[in-house]
């Protein structure tokens, strides 16, 4: 089959074997999207080599004991060994063994083919675009953050980033009612943000002084300024959520953790029903964010474009 | 009166003025400890110039408003505004305008006297002796793990560090009923960990594969090393507790933190009351912690041989 993979660069083959996994579903990717954390992988993040992608919707080809065959899904990337307690409580997403689709062990989603498990599979609505549900997943990761904070409509949150996922996480916490401010570097990425459902945006080159202390704080700019930010404008107990993959180490300033015994949480997957339930409902419309669309064939171009900081989402047909 | 204070240098000086603040109580005090934060703010840490020392027991001499004349106390070190949300609680911790002694903005505790408000005075039972009064602070921060962390007797529980707060640590957690382990460099110290309640004791330099993935690390050796271990041997959604102060930027490879959506919490004063309560009930010593006494004269070299490694607490006498 076509997909774009990673061996020593990232190339578009038409040889690549289709993955075929004993007891799982085959689904035909109809589109998928490109995440930072693909762009992090393509230069050497994670040792992953092989199809990338984790981003999809497709229609189901094979789905061994299940009525799925012929519908259109998207699925949770992790799958895990199915016998460990996690997996028993029916959440993968730390399993020890667990492979992840483009990212760990499995064959990813930039490819005429992908396999997961059947019970990763869910299905998408009639009235869910083939591009909107594209964003099922990141929006997931975005909605993840509120298994582990809790935000309520009088709550203030500050989220730094005005990237793809954090405009996404704008979407999911101005459902919460969150009394959102969020911080970033471009204007019509900010806009959007207002678009989006943020109350305040503010220019992190011109307007940081505007900033107030702050009970949560969500770090979702991937940059050491950012993570800066952050720890200085948290409240004293205060929470810091960071949700953008670091991928080399940082320098913090601990004393002020400790000092002002700040929370930081690492929040990585969210679940993909609540997402699609949200794309369902919600009348904001998260294909807003996608700038540019390639063919696979193109995967290589696609790559490059979606390294540009002008960038938003960039979506890969598959044809 | 006589005092260690820190200017350009650390130095004993016979004319330091006794520090009055109206309304507040006067306190002559009997011994003071010496501990890891005053010898970073000796270093430069936080900026602090004056009178150092915030562990002690003393003797009331004025008291205004109360009948603590003559009675033998310890004290909460944050001195808030009395004004504040936070104060008003009755939690001055983190109000913003407090003064800590010894570390803010107040004069400290190695001197014949320090100046603190009624309220952070507590009383110190007849039977609590004036060296082990002395451990109330540190022992109250340890305690404070435990307003931020619920430990249940099943819990297995890792502290990296066996210097003296880690030991204290030992004592609070090893009460809560925890399944401690205990990571240390240092075999005496590793022995009374275990003297104190730790289950398992485990050689930072030699048995680290002894290590097992853990959910609630506690970091108090204060070295990146020790942080390093916290975060690689915390489980996914694991708790990493920061208990020391540092005070460089450090390195951290936040990438951990993120796909094992860990959370870091940072940790440092407690209350006192829980602590005299604990000194006055429990069986265990913690002045077999104490290492050296000086006299307040000697204050200079009792801050070089708190710096050596083989060092616990050092205590100074105030005549």
């Amino acid at each position: 089959m076509k997909a774009l993979t990673l061996h020593d660069s990232l190339e578009v083959v038409d040889d690549a074997p289709t993955p075929r996994r004993d007891g799982e579903a085959l689904v035909r990717v109809i589109c998928a999207g490109i995440c930072n954390t693909d762009l992090e992988i393509a230069k050497g993040y994670a040792g992953f080599k092989g199809v990338l992608g984790h981003e999809f919707v497709g229609q189901v080809v094979e789905a061994p004991g299940s009525n799925l065959v012929g519908r259109r899904v998207v699925g949770e990337i992790n799958a895990g060994c199915g016998n460990c307690d996690l997996c028993a409580k029916g959440d993968p997403r730390h399993c020890e063994e667990r492979t992840v689709l483009g990212i760990k062990d499995r064959s990813g989603a930039f490819a005429e083919f992908l396999s997961l498990p059947v019970r990763n599979l869910i299905e998408v609505p009639d009235s869910v675009s083939d591009e909107a549900a594209v964003f099922a997943e990141p929006l997931a990761a975005a909605l993840g953050i509120l298994e582990q904070v809790q935000v309520s409509p009088k709550d203030n949150v500050v989220l730094i980033g005005d990237g793809k996922l954090a405009l996404l996480i704008v979407l999911a916490l101005a459902r919460a009612g969150a009394n959102l401010t969020v911080v970033g570097k471009h204007k019509a990425k900010l806009d959007l943000a207002r678009r989006f459902g943020a109350r305040k945006t503010v220019n992190a080159r011109t307007q940081q002084a505007d900033l107030e202390p702050t009970d949560v704080v969500i770090e979702a700019s991937g940059s050491p300024s950012g993570l800066e930010i952050a720890l200085r404008i948290a409240k004293p107990r205060g929470t810091v959520v960071l949700k953008s993959t670091h991928h080399e180490s940082t320098k913090l300033d601990l004393s002020t953790v400790v000092v002002n015994e700040l929370k930081i949480i690492g929040s990585r997957c969210g679940r993909m029903k609540p997402a699609i339930e949200m794309l369902k409902s919600d009348r904001v419309d998260p294909t807003a964010l996608i700038s540019n669309r390639f063919e696979l064939a193109e995967g290589v171009r696609a790559f490059a474009q979606a390294s540009m900081p002008e960038s938003m989402k960039v979506i890969l047909r598959i044809p």
